[in-house]
C-alpha cells in the first residue's frame, strides 16, 4: 500500500483509516504511534507479506546513543494486513526511544501480533555493531503453517573490512 | 517458447493461438487481457517452470500513481502449459490498473491457477520500496507435490543504500 | 574426464569408447549425436555428478531465431558415467535444432536417463529472455535416495537492468 | 527533498512549487508534466547532484509495446536545483508516450538543461534488453569543469543468465 | 529500437528499413547479413549508445567447434545510428561461420565503421574459456573525442572455480 | 547491548555487572575472562540472538604465531542471555592464549553453554587460511528446538585468488 | 582513533579533548555540537584520512519525516586531523535537525573544512530512496593537490528490486 | 593445526606425528604420501570440520594435461581428527599422479575414510572447466547424524564469460 | 584460437604451426617449451588481447612446494599474435619449475616481448596467499601507446575469511 | 617468497638472510622487529608488488583494547624488494603495540620506504570500524613514476548491515 496522499479512485475497507491519504506526524514514542489494519484480500488464501525496513533507529537505553537496525518482518494473515503507513510511522516512533536490542527486537513483533492476529509471524532484527561485534535477533510466532511459502530472509552475514 | 512472428515450421499444438506469431495490441486491462494455453509436451512428468518479470508495472489504487514489481512465478504443469506471449501480454494489461500489493500479486496467481488448473503454482511478488519500506508478497497454491524440484527464487532484499 | 586427444596411460572402461581422443565433428540433429557412457568407478558408493554447460544453443521452433540456454545437470550413478566429450557434442548438436523451452528442457534429461538409468537425475534449464521474460524449466526423475548429498544449482535469477 | 504533504516548519525558496507537498496527479505526457526549480543551496560551490530512477517506463513508438530503464542523471547546479517530486512526475509522464531509446534518453536531459541551466549535466540510461540485446545511452553537455568530484555510475552490465 | 512488428505510429527515418517490423528470416553468413541504419536524433549532441550481446557464437576455422563471446559495442553517432534489429540478425549470422577469436571481433567493428562512419566506436570481445584460458579482444578507432562521456564496460574477469 | 559507558537511564537487571559501562581492561587469558548474563527479556519466546566477531584472533599452540577467524555464535536464551561487552571481553583474551582450531572453536561454544544454560547453541568459525588451506569449525548444541526460526550463517567460502 | 573510555597510556596531543574517553551526550542540534580536532601526525606527508557513517540521519524540512544516509567524507589533513568521537557526535546531532539533502550534505562538509582548514575535502552523501528515487549529492574543495592517491568511493547505486 | 615449524609449548597428542614442525617433501603419489591423525578434542561433542582447498592439481589419466579443482572436505570426528600438514602433503601429492574427476574425488574421501573412520565425512569437488563444461562431484557417507550442524558448502557455480 | 585438432577448413598463416591441432606433451621446463606466433589479422589496427590464466601454478625455488597463480596478460600486436595453445604449454611447462614470484612473473612478460615484439605488453600476477599474506606483481613494458583501450584488469583483492 | 623452512634449491641473493626458511619468533614490538631485503629481479623493470595483509592487529593507544585493519601496499622496487617472511613478522610485532590508525598506517610504509628506498611505494590502511565508523588511511610517497601500471586496490567500503 503507499502512503501518499490518495488522488485515485477510493479503495474498499479503507475509510477507518486515520493517517493513509493524510499528513500524520509521526509519534513521539512507540506508546503512542497507532498501528492500523484492513481486511485481508483474498482471504482463505495463506499468503505471506514482507517488510523490509532498513531505516529503523532507536537508542540505547544505558547510553542513549543512537542505535541502527535492518529489519525483516515476515507474517501470513488471519483476517486482517496491517496499512503499511501506519507501520511505517509506528517504527518512527522508536526514533527516541531506549530499548535493548533484544527486547526491542521482539517487542515490535509482538504488537503486530496483538494488532493483526495473524496466523504466523517473524521478525529478523539486524543491528549495526557496536564494538566491532553485530547483534542480530530472530523470532517467529512458532512452527509456520504447513503448505505456505516463506523464503529465507538472506540478509547478508557482517564481514568486518576488506 | 518465443513471442515472435513465425517463420520456421509450425510446432504442434499451437493452431489455435490468437497472439504468437501476429501483431498483438496489449489489452488496456486485465480483465480484457486474453491468456492462452497450449498442451503440456512431456505429460506425466512433474517438471517446474520459472518465468522471471522483472518489468512489471501497475497504479496505486488510492494515489494513482505508478507501482513496480519483480515477479516470479513458478508452476508445474498439470495439461496445460501457458503460452508465454499472451502471459507476457497479460502482465502488460495491469499498467494502468489498480490495485493493492497484496491483491494484486495473488490475483495474477489464481489468473494462471483458473486458466492451467495446475499440479501446483506460486508466486513471488517484489514490489519496490514506497516510503522506503518494499512490501513483497509471497503465495502458493499449498503443498508442493513431493518428489519434485523446486529451486528457491532467491531474489536479493532490499538494502537500503552505501 | 578430458575430451582431448590421449598422450597419457590408457584408461581402464574406455577402449570402446569412439569419440573421447579423437577428432569428432558433431552431430547435426541430437538423433545423430553418440551419447557414450563408461562404468562408474566407486560402484555402490552414490556420488552426485554435475555437468554446468553454459554455452547451450539451439533453435527457435517457430521462428527459427536462435535460442541461449545455461544448463546444469545433476545425476547420481547407477552402473554407468557418461563419457563427457560425447555430452559436450550431443549438446552442440542442437545447435540448428528447433525445440520449445519447455519441450528441450526435458528431452536432454529423458535421452540421459534412457543412456545412463542412474539412481536419480535432474536438470535444470535456465534460458535467456525474449520479450524481457525468461523461463526456466526445471525436472527430476523422482524424490533422490535418501542419505545422498545434493547441493543446491543456485544459478542467480534474471534481474533486468540496473 | 521529499515528495509528500508538508507536515514540518516551512523551508525558504520553496513557497512558489506547486507540486511539493500538494497532491499532484501525473501528466499525461512530458509536454504538460511541470519541472519546476528552487535555488540552489551553497551557491558558489560545485557540487554534483545524482538522481537515480530505476522505475522508469515508456513505450515503443513503432509497436506501442512498454519499455523500460534505469536512469542516472549528475549534474552541477549553476543557479537552481531541481524539485525532486516534480523531476519524478515529469519522469512519470513518459508512461504512455512512445519515443525511441537514444531520441528519450537525451530528450530527458535536454529538457533538465533548458530548465536548470547548469554548469554542466550529464545521462546515463540503462535500457531493459529487447531481442536479447540491451541498448544503453550516455550522453553530457561537454567536459566537465575541473576541480568537480564526478563519481562513476558504475550500473552493472547486462551479462544474460547462469 | 525494438526488433517487433510494428503496431503502433509510424516513426521518423524508418521508411526504408527492410528488417525492422517484418518477418525475417537471419542471413546464412556474415556477408549476406543486411545491417541497415537510421538518422541519428540529436545530430550535433555527441552521445554514446552502448549495445551488449551476450549471445553471440561462432565456430573455430580450424576445428569446426563452436565458440561462445560476450560482446560489448560503444560508439558515438555522426550522422547514423545502426538500426537494432538489423545489428541482432548480423551477430546471428555468424552462427554458422568460422573466425578466430582476434579477427572475428576486430571485423564485426569494422562493419559497423563502415556502414556508420561513427565519430568514435569500440568493440569488446570477451570469448568463453578453451583450454582453461579465455581470450579477451579489445578495440577502438582511436582516441575517443573530448568531452564525451564514455563509461567502463566492467565485464568480470574469469575466475576459474570457487 | 551497548559496551559504552552508561549515561542514559539505568536499565533493569543489569545492576550486578561489573564491565557495561565500566573501563575494563581485557583479561590477559580465557580462564581470568569474567562472562556476564543478564535476565533474558521475553521469557517464554524462544528466540535465537547471533553475535558476529570477525575480529577474533588467537596463537598456534605449536609455533605461537597468530591465527584469525571470523566467528558466528547463534543462540536461544532460556534464563539469560549474556552481556555483549563481556562477551566481547571474552573473545579479546584469546589474543595471547594458543589452541588448535577445532579445541578453541568449541571450548568458545562450551564456556557460553555453562554460562547461559540455553536451549540450543551454535557456532561456527571460520578460520583464515594457513599453508593455502582454511578450517571451517561447526557445532551446536544438539538438534534445534522445533517451532524456532534459525537463518543460515550463510558466511562465504574461501576462494582461493582471482 | 577510538572513542571509548582511556585504560591505556596517555597519547600526546590529546589532552585538550573534552570528549574522547568521557562519558559525552550527544548534542541536541549540529551548530551545539562541539567538532574537535588534534595535530596530524606525520605531518608534511599528504596523506588521506576515510571516514564512511552508515548511520546518518536527519529530518526532511518540509514534512518533519525522518531522511537516511550513508555519508563518506575523505580529507588530506594539513595541521590537523578531527578527533573521531567528535566528529561522530557531531553526525549524530543532524538526529532531530531538519535539512534538504543537497543542503545538509555540503554544510558537513564546510563545518570540517572550517575546522581543520585541510588541504582537500570532500564528502559523498548517498541518501536512502525517497518517492522511488534516491539523491545523491558530491562535493570537493577543488581539484586534488597532484601525487596524493585518494581512493574511488565505490558506494554502489541504488538497483530498485529484483 | 598449523603447518609450521614449532617454537612454541609442546601441544598434547601430536607427539607421534612425521611430518607437522618438520620439512617434509611432499610425496610423490597419493600412495606414498602420509596421512596423519591426532586424537579429536573435546570427544562425545559432534562437531563439523571443514577444509577448503583452491589448490588442488593432479593429471588427466588419458592426456597427461594438469587439472585443476577447488575442494571442500566436511567431516565428523570420532576419535580422530587429521593433522592438516599432513592432509596438505597428501592433497600435494596428487600433482603428478592421473586420474578422472569422479574416481579422484571419491578416493581422496575414501583415504579419509579410512584414516578416521568419522561418524561422517562428505566430499565437493568443484573442477575447472574442460570444453567449456565444468564437473562437479559430491559424495558423502552416507544420511548425516541427526542434531549436527552441517552448513551448505555453497561454492559458486560456472557462469561462462561476461 | 582453439587448441583441439583440426577438422574443420585450413587457416592462413598456421601451417608451420608445431602445436596447434596435434597432440603436443607439455614441456618439461619453460626453457623448453616452444611458443609459437601466428601473423596478427588486421595488421595496423591496435587492438589489445587479454588471456586470462586461473591456473597457473610453479614450485617455491627455496622448499620446492606448490604456488599457485592468477595471470591476466593483456599486449597490443605489432606483427604477431601468441598461438594459444602453445601459451597454454608454456604455462604449463612451469608446474615443476622453481622461481620467486616477483622473478617468474615478469620472466612471463619477457619472454612474450621477445617472441612477439608488440606494440606494448603488461601481465597482472595474483599469486595465492602464503603466510595469509598474498603477492601481486604487476609490469607492463612502458607506457601504453595513446588512442588504445586497455580495460582494467579488476582482479577482485583478497579478503581473508568470513 | 615462501615463509616456510627450505627444502628445495637455494636461491640467489638469499644467503644473508636471518627469518626465511628458520624458525623465527615474532618481535616483541615494531622497533624490534628485523625486516629483511633482496635485490630485485630483473632490475632496470619498473614492476610493482602488491602485499595484501588482512589480518593485521593493533591496540588503541588510548584505550589498549586491540584494533584490526586490513592492509594493501604497493611499491615500484628499485634496487631491492622486502622479504616476504620478514614483513610477515614486521606486520606480527604491531600485536601488542600501541597506535593511532593515521600514525600507524604511515608508519609502517616509512619503514618500508627506508629499507627498500623504491621508486615508488603506497599504503591503504583500511581500519575496522570503532563506534560505527571506520578510518581508512591512504598515503604514498609521492606521483607514481609514469609507464608504470598500478591498478587500483578496489577494497569495498563499509557497508553497514543489510
Ligand atoms: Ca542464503
Ligand atoms: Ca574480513
Ligand atoms: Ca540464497
Ligand atoms: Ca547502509
Ligand atoms: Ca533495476
Ligand atoms: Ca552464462
Ligand atoms: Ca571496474
Ligand atoms: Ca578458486
Ligand atoms: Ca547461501
Ligand atoms: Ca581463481
Ligand atoms: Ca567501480
Ligand atoms: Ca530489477
Ligand atoms: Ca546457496
Ligand atoms: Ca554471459
Ligand atoms: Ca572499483
Ligand atoms: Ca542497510
Amino acid at each position: 500500500m503507499s502512503d501518499t496522499t490518495p488522488t485515485g479512485p477510493s479503495a474498499p475497507g479503507t475509510d477507518a483509516l486515520s493517517q493513509l491519504g493524510r499528513n500524520t506526524p509521526a509519534a513521539s514514542c512507540p506508546e503512542e504511534a497507532v498501528l492500523e489494519r484492513v481486511p485481508s484480500p483474498h482471504q482463505g488464501r495463506k499468503y505471506v507479506v514482507r517488510f523490509t525496513a532498513p531505516e529503523f533507529t532507536s537508542l540505547c537505553p544505558v547510553t542513549g546513543q543512537p542505535d541502527f537496525a535492518h529489519l525483516v518482518i515476515d507474517y501470513i494473515p488471519s483476517q486482517w494486513i496491517v496499512e503499511s503507513k501506519s507501520l511505517k510511522l509506528y517504527l518512527t516512533s522508536f526514533r527516541n526511544h531506549g530499548a535493548f536490542h533484544e527486547d526491542c527486537s521482539v517487542a515490535i513483533a509482538k504488537r503486530l501480533v496483538e494488532l493483526l492476529d495473524p496466523e504466523w509471524l517473524r521478525i529478523g532484527a539486524y543491528w549495526y555493531p557496536r564494538g566491532g561485534i553485530p547483534i542480530d535477533v530472530f523470532w517467529q510466532t512458532g512452527e509456520p503453517p504447513a503448505g505456505v511459502w516463506i523464503p529465507s530472509q538472506d540478509v547478508p552475514g557482517y564481514r568486518g573490512r576488506g
